[in-house]
């Protein structure tokens, strides 16, 4: 059977141009800091992203966990959207690791009003409450459909930040869809923000690893914390030679994963009960609501994987499509000709 | 200048009654279990809140922290209305101490709905997802403005609750009024929750101290974790001799802080500009919203301060008052005098 | 029977003095700094101490705990005594709270040599190893049996700490029993610490609290960290009363209670198979060994026990007494006559 | 200039096998549980080990983290030697993470007498004192110089903690280099712990990762957990795919590291100054004592760099060499020549 696989692009597997830079990849321990393919990642990467230094991670969820950690000091408040990855999908990282208190704030599909992040801050020292240690955003917002966050809000709330001296770190695991929306250099992003995660799998496609970018001294706190959280690879540069080609050369692939979920949206939209919003639909991620297709989420997930397309259940209503390399123009069009004959 | 203090009901002083009491107390060092005052006062709290066992504390933080210490598990989530005192003025204890992950529910005046517990709570074992460890009720809601939170309403979170393998902890610093308001014994309402932590001091005058009770074995846990938190004091029943007065022969007086309450209200709310949610008048608490009045709240804290009567900002828009023992009828009448004064 | 309570000075109860004291205390909310009893109490003990700023705390181990919190940071490694109470007897808190590795030392009479605690401090950067954040030493030191750190030893060790740019921290428990043995101004003790803990119940007979002392910014930021672990009491006035009392007024009498550990280890050195360390004996405390009276230290204690005398075991061949106001020159005389018929 | 590199056996470069494996990998997310090559080096590594389950960790320092997390409660205390990797190379992890308080131990050798666990152990209740919530091994012994623990002395142990209801974890970094020092099954060794870390780089040469073994329940908790630090890697199949072949084809290898730190033992015996142990001489490290040559050691260090051998400063006195799979007999050979050249 054919299978299609929309649960995630971070099933993405490496190419193989990747796959042979692996195998000849020069490396050394990076513990000691000597693997040489680590080092050029880094530094490629601090540039891209127009920060003073880079640390490659194993997972994007250690990159946010040790921006936190970094950012923080003990028993403060973080500011974040409800559907914050770092919130809802890091196992409650954040107060587990770092000790820190989530104060969330409801956003208009993903991006926080500026004037509900001033009324969260605390920097009152009234000793009952937790003052405000981090501001995070997430860019592009996953759990709102990939949806962009203009440079735009992001610079108003990063002002509102340095005008408080509070830090902001943003998960950027999809940051590159961001740029790629916005057909800007990825910097014109980063520049409000003091360190960001990005991902180099996902859309990427690297098999394994993202990178932690900020200020010099940032991340050389970041490396020690990185020891103690057990992500201090040895020959990482096995790994490190995939990402430099996902954040060289990958980045322009982007825009196709961006046409294909357009014309997912277009297609599924038409068929009665779904709903979509249109809004949202900017990256590479689809949210379907099917409430009234008289369908729960894990019915219809289940229906549509015994035909071979594989998705995601958000909640009850909701179902998430993410597209990525290894899906076509075909796959979308066979995915909404089943889909339409599942409903019908 | 005569003044009138409606900032707190933690600002009540013992009464001549807990002075002699203290002043006679026997007493002996509890860290050895053997201060008889103490032992008596854990007695006497465990079985007026119907529950096994109780333990004496420095204050009811401690005894909300110990709660969430002794219910949980490393890196969960605990489930609680958004403006409750354990997420809003216990300094991020729950997740620097606990390292728990607050998940907030916006309750109306201060009362969760069922259904959005719920639907907040998470048992899927997704490995991404903290999983719910304890579900926290504040009954009488001080920040909603001293509101009861019915027993049927409990009833049906705490058989949620309990259909889900999931405590519930009762913030019960007011518990006494809300059994004051509901006129029943308090027993009607910790029948639905398994722990709960109550207040010797604010309305029952007692000078420090609060009572955390449960079952034998949670307690037992809980007297470990009072330790190490530093709150397993010596001579105890020094301040126990207060609480003993203060659980057995306070409770009845609150009455007189509701209708003090009430009729504060009352006054207030005749004069323009001054907005109050009849709704929320249960208790001893009445939270006016001032944006009509042409002041801030600091302002008009600030002038009503300079007549004598003292009271707290919560927003730019509203402003607390709190009845207790040291606020009579004449002070309601003197204190809606001058705020008219104020005001026009 | 006649019962001789050499368990604990912790055992000691209020004077009369004491008792009035705290019954005619004027009081207020100490969280909201208006205690004045409180206030006069936190400004006597600072000034006593020979330091900035002084806060009341319910424990001993809350003290300690809040200096830990308050001079470390995340993940570092604090240097003290193998035997120190913050090691032993504070339910693992100093990991728990702060988060902190241990790095102990065993001292000679419970003092460290400056050599050891030299070899131990870690300041080289390495991301393997946790940076030296804290030392913690202890004077009279319990374990050890009430011995007196001399005053030199710790400068020597405290400009060891200045040289390496680390905060030391005393645990002065019974700091005042040590300048009673030196005959000297308790603040040529207290010169060779930024911060310390003394407790006021012990041999100062209060029945709640210590003294948490150090410079400004340091003690503003323990009131946060305090509130935190539930030690923001109310009216706790009645509390410093008798803690004013301790201070001021009980400190001359500690030489009494050195005079009768001295008797009583006298009297028990000439009794066969009972082994002391005359070199331990400086304050209130003994420790003897019994390994070669036929006894283990649990079935000596029991002996003691039915005979009205109460002690502690330490280990299999410990048991400890403590002298205090409550034991009395003929205590010492009868207890050594019942100890010699037990054991002949 | 020629290189020799003594300094870890973390620097082993992965093979040409390993590089190819990990070409031709087949891969998919582990995160979904769906990379083949993952679970199949996982299911051979469970069976090696003689655990019911296994977990692929990016390092050993995670793998030993994760356990602590998974066999401890809240506030407890750990056993282990007073050089264990655990307690001095991860950054503090064991109280900064798992909020654990260490209780070591020095061992002979690195090998701890079960005497000394037993009086270290307390599982006496009492509310003072941390529990012992864990016992922890290292075999072999790193800075004991790749000593190995005995089976029968790990079984003194594992039975003492059996019988208090103490679970065993063991530091299993090399422990293949210990069964072939012992020439036995691994299982000979592993049958005396409850979970273990093991190692796939270092001498077996892997790029990345390590293994923690145990039981279900214990690796599913694991797994939780391993989320949670940011362990949870993508297409983690490609340093499977290497490390596959480290746990099947690399362990017969070791006994050269072994021969070779022999001769290099030998060798560097014979000249005048250096002092060694003998008795340590079991796997592949050498602690050699410098402080009889004249040197410091990291003036030695330094020495020996300039002419290409690069070697480990441990203490002022100590200097570490690790053979592994880049040493040859003759760079023994020609290292002993030439240290034999700076020392006369």
């Amino acid at each position: 059977m054919r299978i299609i696989e929309f649960r995630s692009d971070t099933l993405t597997k490496p190419t193989e141009e990747m796959r042979k830079a692996m195998y000849e990849a020069e490396v050394g321990d990076d513990v000691y800091g000597e693997d040489p393919t680590i080092n050029k990642l880094e530094k490629i990467a601090a540039e891209k992203l127009g920060k003073e230094a880079a640390l490659f991670v194993p997972t994007g969820t250690m990159g946010n966990q040790l921006a936190l950690l970094c950012h923080t000091n003990r028993g403060e408040e973080i500011i974040l959207e409800d559907w914050a990855h770092i919130y809802r999908y890091e196992v409650a990282g954040l107060s587990f690791l770092s000790g820190l208190q989530a104060k969330t704030i409801k956003g208009h599909n993903g991006i926080m009003n500026v004037n509900d992040v001033k009324d969260a801050i605390c920097k009152d020292m009234d000793i009952h409450h937790p003052q405000t240690g981090l501001i995070c955003l997430e860019n592009t917002h996953n759990m709102a459909g990939g949806v962009v966050v203009p440079p735009e809000k992001m610079k108003e709330i990063y002002d509102l930040a340095k005008g408080n001296n509070i830090p902001v770190h943003l998960d950027g695991a999809r940051v590159f869809n961001a740029a790629t929306y916005l057909d800007c250099d990825v910097k014109e992003i980063t520049q409000y923000t003091d360190s960001l995660m990005c991902c180099l799998s996902k859309g990427l496609s690297a098999p394994v690893g993202s990178i932690l970018a900020g200020n010099k001294e940032f991340i050389e706190r970041a490396r020690r914390f990185r020891k103690m959280l057990g992500g201090g690879m040895r020959q990482a540069g096995i790994l490190a030679a995939a990402g430099i080609i996902a954040i060289e050369g990958m980045t322009k692939r982007l825009y196709e994963d961006h046409k294909n979920i357009k014309l997912l949206s277009q297609g599924l939209g038409n068929i009665d009960g779904i709903e979509i919003d249109e809004e949202t639909i900017n990256t590479n991620i689809l949210m379907i609501n099917v409430k009234n297709t008289g369908y729960k989420s894990n019915e219809l997930v289940a229906k549509m994987k015994d035909r071979g397309i594989l998705t995601s259940e958000v909640t009850d209503e909701i179902i998430r499509f993410v597209t990525h390399r290894h899906i076509s123009k075909e796959d979308i069009d066979y995915s909404i000709k089943v889909i339409n004959e599942i409903l019908s």
